[in-house]
């Protein structure tokens, strides 16, 4: 078959890398993915993959966001903290997965976890360093409820990300991700189940054009 | 075809009348079931009905809450107040329905419109009379937030009813009933979608067994 | 990133501790939670964990249920008698998380299983018993009629709790659940799929508040 | 564009002549068809059609079942009884058009209506009549236990209609769609929802092959 | 917990004995039902099991079918041969476990593999010994237009079963469900996907009563 | 807001014109859309229209099919006939879109229609018809397996398109859709729902290129 | 029942007024919420409402968009242009309630109609002047490819709204819900089916926190 | 149990070999499929299998494409070359199982990987190489935007295939599939997710015609 193509340009059109979907890929692939990286010596990140995916690289592998990093040269940082907003322990994986991403992407970050509306009152006492943020990224699994309760006080872009924690009717994230589309709070944008990472992009749109 | 056979036994069984569902009934089968009523002097309910349906009956006809009522013997009232919150002004006929049925099964009721998550402090204005409640019944559409905030924030049993109020994701109520069946918020129960009246009966069924 | 944020105040606030969702979460991220509550000499139920999560705490661990209980002060018994009912032997997983949770919340509780509607009668004979409950918890998979039945039988608070037992149609429980929820028999009030722990969160905030 | 080509040899075949489906079919068609019907004298039954698809057609319109009846040749009688057993009032229209679908067939009938499981003691008291039938119908919306419970109480072949009596999660039949085929209750088979009319030649296929 | 309570008046009152569904069931439990099946020296089919669960106990394990027999008394043979025709090699386990149910319940039978529509003339050249039998179970997966073909073919009673043969749109078996379900061919009756055993039981209601 | 932008260079393009979707648009943007055409003197075809949409153009209304067409300069004929089998006498709609859609691309067709697979000799008597056809479009609603048994006995490329004509579960048309893309038969290619145009437009690709 | 309870704190605490969502409420309900307005001379936006809704209110309805506008002091402009781009005609409505949205917020917007993407160099055309937009909206149905394209060529922030305009699997617009969320181009942000009002508050967001 | 009967006769019926379906067959019977094919010298196809199923097998084990090959007699070729054009790297195996189809089939091809629209420009680096092919077999999961694109810009027949490339809503496929069908662009025909092999049989009954 045909060889495998990379969009390096992308950079220059939109002002970020070719982020590459390990998921689906063969170690294989990734390696050669990789191979063409180091030559080119261009910053890769892998999101979705596995250890076994990626032993033998260079570069740092985070077992809990399931990403692979591999910077060459540093990015440039851009204005704007990101805040990153999490529903509980359990959605750690998709935060940490957005937070390496905007790493890679130059966006500084700070993240708020174990904020779940069953306790609304961790996220309030949180408020002050929240109104600080430039973009908050909003990640909740099972109803999803708190990008609606954020969207009700804080003013700046909300980026949802609804992941799969959760069984029954919220297992796969699709109850947290209707949620969060027909929140009753004003100009919620939401992002597909447990993509951290784009909603990093999306943060990245936002601040880079600023 | 063989005739109507009403379940009069149903109040010495489980301690409230049958109920009727209006909708998909004629105005000849209701108009049947309601002489049967008169003859018998039983109070009669029904639910989601047209002016159509019931004209020409005694009772009163609410037409927020498409219900008809007719009252021969005032019910024997029980103690505990239920809370009838609700997250919009397009909720209203729906928890309309729940105060409606609660009246006929002898509830006391005190209701708290506009308390959507969107704008959470017209919630916790109400806290104080909230408490005061036996059985809260949550009623809201959209995105079904409302229920994970109020069970955050309150102790008692909480009975939550998604509304068909929303469009896209939310239309038809499922992404709100997802989200009231998924909350993160512990002990939340649901009803199905637009189920005012069965609400009611699950309050009921909490106070007359006190 | 950021550290574990437990809600130990929710006793004093809803009446009830927070309850850890064990699935999703690390070994590591379980054993820090754990770690908090020997420190604080608190009560400590996992839900939805196994046997490799808990390995080397000290507590008790239930394979049926998939349950971790550490009991450090006995909860203060409340009146009333919850009864769990279940329509098969198969349903026993989350009818025992349902019963390992009302323990830990101190709810005293009765079960009786293989109560399905193929065989009706054997949920008649237990007509006496379930009548002296307070609440009934009733746990059903496949079609999920079993709630309906009930709830035509006895005027108690019924709980439903839909199983994801079955397969085709019914795999993963919708089929219950919506069963459930469309009840023909008024008042029943319904869990998430396998929410055997909630549903007892459900039945303690009308006992505790009775 | 080409001819209407009826299938007149059906019942040479199968046993049961062509039934027309009215619905999505324009007045004309439906004329023409009666037209070719008329000529070769054979009987005609139409389903899901309204009063002003078949107005100036002789025939029986039954406003009820949406079903226009012209009968040319009384039908042979086949031996055995079909019970067709109904959940509630607003079940009528899909038992009324497997009731006149069954009389085109020569198949007798017997109906049994009201008999949801909410009350199940009205099933009960029609027990020896309903034993008497060589199979039965059981046509039932919402969540469709009626099935279920038949099914562990007699023993002929029992042939589920779950109607699309209902709202919410119940709306549009799935749910008792969902039931019937989920039964716990062995050997339960089951049609469209609505489907009155290929219960009924379900029956026939059962009857004219004793 | 409560112990298990099997039904064994099944027998009596619907004329078959109650199988055993062997998914979600742990070895225990199953062996725990064995030995009172062995103590009343009753009958016993255990459907959807594996070669684990059923290991050291007396009887016949089918790997094709998963399923697990143990004959005490041989059945008495009922009147009339039960056709169990299947699309695809592929249909075979969800065949087997009809035929294995028709044994225990004392029907014969006949089986036709590769019948699929792809090459009607498979099919059409069974057509005489297919006349023969008194009831049609069709097995298939896919798009399941079997069940219409056949059903637009012969006049007897038709069961269709759908599988879970398929990918993509037909995965689980949901298309061919709903194939069955719609079929424009008269009087098709329908089971849950994969359910041979209930196919086998329905079967078996229509012939025990000739 | 900014003005209509119509796709003229379509035809050179890809060799086909711009076809107006009529759903979803008004009266008025229809007519301006009507007048661009007559000044360019380009052919015109409409489809899912109503009369009062293309009121007072010049033109023709086919009510059956919701089309509109105006030719101004007659079309280049294909070579290469194309079959336009159909199920039933309901899904004539489709059928005639699909055949208004074939005109003014050029292409010459034949229908056939009431070939349901529940009668299949209708369909065989036409064999030799359809096997002179260049291309096959099967329309069909309910279960669509008449896809499948064409696509077994025909080796000409088959485009499937499924219509909305059904109730229950193949309301909307999602069965036969399904169907026809799980089909067992080889190779068949399906359409959205109820798309007669878009299956005349790959049927032209098809020819045009020849 | 209780009273209207606004929420005109909102502009304070996130810096947008409420706007009212029209469907489902009365024509009452929102002539009520009018004269609230009018009392405290507050701009007011209704979205989703028919003429009858707000007929004898002071105002601009927009029969296209579905909105009402009423100002009584003009909104401050905010920097930054926003862009609302959108498939097709019949997606006009939704472009029209974004542009209304962004009017009634003090931003200033361009919009570029007849971009779909089976026309791409209609898109292309607008490049200089698209990318001069500080963000974009971009309106599509169908199959909502649109979204992909676009944010493979700029690198603003892409507010995606997937519109109704469709049929079949496209109806109600999932299939560009969908498709938007799994977009591969990466940080395209979603909102709502048809939710233009909401793309507006999104990009509101955007710009007056720069 | 009867014994597997294939039908060799496609070939002659509509111009192809019965290709073998490998999942949900077990090792035996694919072993006992390839020696009827062994002795019949007949040339065999089974896709989606593992190397388990084919191990010990005489002929080509393609573990990207899950396919196995074993040919006798090299297949004709037919006139017309097949562009088979994929979207990402992950796609390959949908690819790969069309690139094998067509070979059996005796169609020449050429595959473009790589060609997703987060960069159109590598598409459109390939427009002359594509331009010459008959047949376009475009692959893409995702979104599926690329079939949008590519039908706006060539005219060939396309065939789509969706992949079970993606997560969250894309997940399985039905993302892609949906787009497919509800392509703005005309003429796109689409095949069941992940079905590369039909896709190249639809391939083949444009070509073997011509």
């Amino acid at each position: 078959m045909s060889d495998i193509d990379l969009d390096f340009e992308r950079g220059k059109r939109i002002g970020m890398p070719e982020i590459i979907y390990g998921e689906f890929k063969s170690r294989e692939q990734i390696h050669k993915i990789a191979a063409i990286h180091e030559e080119k010596q261009a910053n890769m990140l892998v999101t979705r993959c596995t250890a076994e995916q990626v032993e033998g690289l260079t570069g740092e592998y985070d077992a809990v966001a399931g990403t692979f990093t591999r910077i060459h040269n540093e990015p440039k940082t851009l204005n704007g903290l990101v805040g990153v907003v999490a529903a509980g322990t359990s959605d750690a994986a998709v935060a940490k997965e957005a937070v390496n991403t905007l790493r890679i992407l130059g966006c500084e970050c700070k993240d708020f976890l174990d904020c779940g509306v069953a306790g609304v009152h961790r996220l309030i006492k949180h408020s002050d360093d929240i109104k600080k943020c430039r973009v908050i990224i909003c990640v909740a699994g099972f109803e999803g409820a708190l990008a609606s309760v954020i969207a009700g006080l804080f003013s700046q872009p909300i980026i949802g990300v609804p992941t799969s924690v959760g069984y029954g009717v919220s297992a796969g994230g699709t109850a947290a991700l209707n949620a969060m589309l027909a929140s009753c709070a004003g100009g919620v944008t939401t992002m597909n189940i447990d993509n951290g990472c784009g909603a990093a992009m999306a943060a990245h749109r936002i601040l880079h054009t600023d």
